[in-house]
């Protein structure tokens, strides 16, 4: 019987293939005595021939991929491949003490580390350490005959079975051959989850177990819809589901036409579908799915992506890049949401008990004023070159959102009066993602020009459960009545001082959600690149009014999260 | 001029005392060569005499203060001060080697310490090591001519100066001497503070500064009320403190004769005025101040002063104790709220990265149903002794209270088909510390037959702000319209359906908070047994309507906490 194993949804799509285990092997071994010493010199050989041919390939794929700069470690490994006084070493053990390969191998790249780590006052040397480690690694992974995996090996369609992916696991991963993949761990706003979306490859996360079920080479049909996997599928459920994965791409295709269509409800209600992104980089995919808008930039990979506060200067050009990729669309940059489980290394915060609950963002900038400014006259310089907004992140309470508008306002004076050209129509918001925010909103509405509801951490503060800790994770409840009712107060309170709401959680691109959103009056959706057109597109199958009654109906009449699902999924057809 | 350090007022009261430094001091000694043998002999006979009077008193003190139990250890320092063998070795060092006493007491007792340390298998004796040690601490602060504060010691009026104090350290705080205390950390709600009011001494925490500042024997003002410390101040100043207090004790001995008076407001409405406890032993402080319910009780105690889960008996034990000792007045007991910052031995939980957003209290007791059901049948089994309720921690939704409900249910009908006596009166309610929960609390209210809000947490997770941490301590602000609002939800929510609300968090006997509570229609307040006369004599002083309206501009006017306690000032004359 098919093997079924059940997770979490990530990224639709349908993928039939091979399981490929990205899964690191186990590479102890046995020391032994050796007799015929030809024999063990050969097996070396053939082992660092095998490395390099693969790290050949691994290097060449990151050149493709990840750029020359990140590709150059690999070009180090292959030095240390071919140090003739290393593999001489190795060769000398071996004759002279008749051990295995292995053994003699381990001995002599442990005397290279540790040489290597007593180079103190040598950074750079300290870390060829951690090279011959890997290639340490590489050489002994083919004495012993087993696979090293690596992404960039493969060279057939695949399902990826893995604990979890790493952001650099993720960046190797090539499209042509990589259809899908399923986790053990991780839930729909982790990384992995959101990268599969971003590269539009079916996946299925939290699963709990995929590593141990599956086998390497096992025949998987992913569904990234349901969010299942078949293990040795039956032929009838292989035809079936190839059946899917057809119907999928068709409806695929016709979104694709909705490219540059506006996102209009079925009575010709016009809403904003824009984006959410990271880096300017991702502007293009921006573009490419349709977006009216960029909902939420998130600044912190300039502070993030860097070994010392990024300049002025660099976060300038990182802005303009923004607003002018997006042609006078709107852009919404959020100011540094550095703390909770963002750290950077060179900014250290003391530890915290509950860093979701401790010293961040907002909190961060309103006592280091002086990264906050830096930030604050990078992006008045670029609003020159487009349409910019700034919104604060983490504000809980009036006086906050004073302190930082007021910061803005003085830098803003500052500039202007140096002979700095600056946009007259910034709108400075702020983020709706702390439940006191949320219950004064109207007061807060008088100051804010806007407010985007970050729903992740709205939803982890309002039920008091970390989104990332499994045990609680039923208390992360989306659609629960006490959510929409705190959504309500926030989008009739900015409406009542004419002002807008949009939303850049995860929730904005909820094919449950977003009837009930449009329903409470949400004005711009901001979501994954990737989900803008399936939105658009449900988007012209609601009526506003019908809408309206049913959000009216989830806030009043529902008691829990099942029954506002049940009552959404009979009202809309999908 | 007079020194003045601020901090948080923990405890009211004023006291005027000299400075007693609970400071551990530093015990780094020179090693010396002697030529006077004689000397450096009698040095060491001197200050093993002044370190056996010393321990004599301290431990006629842990006999009295803590029982015959606790003071054994100081009888095994007396046995070790008067072991020949430790004391001749020490001697015989001086003697061959000529170094001083510091010096051979040191080499000894590291020898000794060491011989015991490595009886592996005899536990008894390796814990014999750590005395060996404190002995030593003691001679060598003798021979060093410095002091080795303890609370015993003290047999002058003193104002204790720390930079914290421990469990231990308050337990031998004698009344008759210790007329207040200051310490560096901590805030209203750190186990010092709460000892503090407990004990009734004025008490200033978080200060900062108070061990670099104040040096022992100074003269110091301690102000409890204000939250600060007058160091070496003027006559003038003293006597003006000295008048202050006697007023304070005037006030005191007035807030005594509303004991056995109900808790009535100006126009005569009446309030319930309840305590907090922790263990049935403190349901006699609640009588001695005139509780006239418990409205909470913490049933952790039965968990945490425990090496394994507490039985069925041992619980009803206590749940009876309680609420026989009440006398047929109200006791809610809280279910068991382990987690967060309360960790079981017993009961290893896997570690968190925010403790305080994750798996605990009534997340446990669903998970963990065998725990759950043991404390709900000691419970009813006790309901039949005197008025018990029930309420459950940490409720976030609808379906989790109706399950915890079920369950209490199910063990009820089977407890009554056995034939046991269970009460049918009992009320069976929820802590509303989640503002999921007070955002639906209508909802909630058709099921929970009373709310007790929780303001210590609903405060931290509606500010997104852990109340342990410093840096973000100014967003724990019990005040704020955001935090208003929540509460008037909920005690709303439950007027509507006949049902009431009652409080057990710091804020309920908190001075600014009591009018605005009143006015929001709170129907119990519930709170260290030692501010229930203070509030119910606050309470005489306030006309329900005029409070009804301070709450409704505060509501609905103000934007800001500071905004509501000047508005609050402005009304409530003290």
């Amino acid at each position: 019987m098919t093997k079924v194993l059940k997770g979490i949804a990530a990224s639709d799509g349908i993928a039939v293939a091979k399981a490929y285990l990205l899964v690191q092997p186990d590479l102890t071994f046995q020391e032994k005595k050796v007799d015929d010493l030809e024999k063990e010199l050969k097996r070396l050989d053939d082992a660092v021939a095998d490395s390099k041919a693969e790290l050949e390939i691994i290097k060449e794929k990151a050149v493709e991929n990840l750029g020359a700069d990140e590709a150059a470690v690999f070009e180090a490994h292959l030095t240390i491949l071919a140090d003739p006084e290393f593999f001489g070493n190795i060769k000398n053990e071996i004759k002279n003490d008749h051990v295995n390969a292995e053994k003699a191998l381990q001995d002599v790249a442990d005397q290279f580390i540790k040489i290597f780590e007593n180079m103190t006052d040598n950074h750079y040397m300290q870390e060829r350490a951690g090279d011959i480690r890997d290639v340490c690694k590489r050489v002994m992974a083919h004495l012993l005959g087993v696979k090293l995996p690596n992404p960039a090996l493969i060279n057939e369609k695949v399902v990826i079975v893995a604990h979890d992916l790493t952001p650099s696991d993720t960046a190797q991963l090539d499209r042509k051959y990589v259809k899908g993949f399923i986790t053990d761990i991780g839930g729909r706003t982790s990384h992995s989850a959101i990268m599969s979306r971003t590269l539009e490859i079916p996946a299925v996360v939290g699963s709990n177990s995929a590593t141990t079920e599956i086998k390497d080479g096992q025949e998987i049909v992913l569904d990234g819809i349901a969010g299942e996997a078949l293990v040795d599928p039956s032929e009838t459920e292989v035809s079936e589901y190839l059946k899917k994965a057809d119907d999928f791409a068709k409806q695929k295709a016709e979104w694709k036409r909705l490219k540059t269509a506006a996102s209009v409800t079925a009575d010709g209600q016009k809403v904003i579908i824009g984006a959410n992104i990271g880096t300017p980089k991702d502007v293009k995919g921006a573009n490419d799915n349709g977006a009216e808008a960029v909902g939420l930039f998130r600044s912190e990979f300039l502070y993030m992506d860097s070994s010392e506060l990024p300049t002025e200067d660099e976060q300038f050009e990182a802005y303009k890049q923004a607003v002018e990729g997006m042609n006078g669309k709107q852009v919404v940059v959020r100011t540094m949401d550095i703390g909770g489980d963002k750290e950077l290394s060179y900014l250290p915060l003391p530890k915290e008990m509950n860093p979701f609950l401790g010293f961040r963002a907002i909190r961060i900038s309103l006592k280091r004023q002086d990264i906050f400014r830096t930030q604050l006259r990078a992006l008045l310089r670029a609003s020159h070159y487009g349409k910019l907004a700034i919104m604060f992140p983490m504000i809980a309470t009036v006086k906050e959102f004073k302190a930082a508008k007021a910061i803005y306002e003085e830098e803003r004076a500052k500039l202007i009066k140096a002979g700095v050209s600056v946009a007259d129509d910034i709108e400075v918001g702020m983020m709706m993602e702390i439940p006191a925010a949320a219950m004064i909103a109207d007061k807060l509405a008088k100051y804010s020009d806007f407010f985007s509801i970050g729903t992740n951490d709205l939803i982890q503060y309002s039920m008091a459960a970390d989104r990332g800790n499994e045990r609680v994770s039923y208390l992360y409840q989306p659609y629960n009545p006490s959510l929409l009712r705190l959504i309500k107060k926030v989008i009739d309170s900015s409406h009542a001082e004419g002002k807008w709401t949009g939303m850049c959680g995860e929730m904005a691109g909820d094919q449950v959600a977003v009837p009930l959103l449009l329903g409470l009056g949400l004005d711009e959706f901001s979501m994954s690149a990737t989900s803008i057109l399936k939105t658009r597109s449900l988007m012209k199958k609601l009526d506003t009014a019908q809408m309206k009654q049913l959000a009216a109906k989830a806030v009043t009449d529902c008691e829990t999260t099942e029954e506002v699902v049940e009552l959404v999924k009979k009202v809309v057809k999908y």
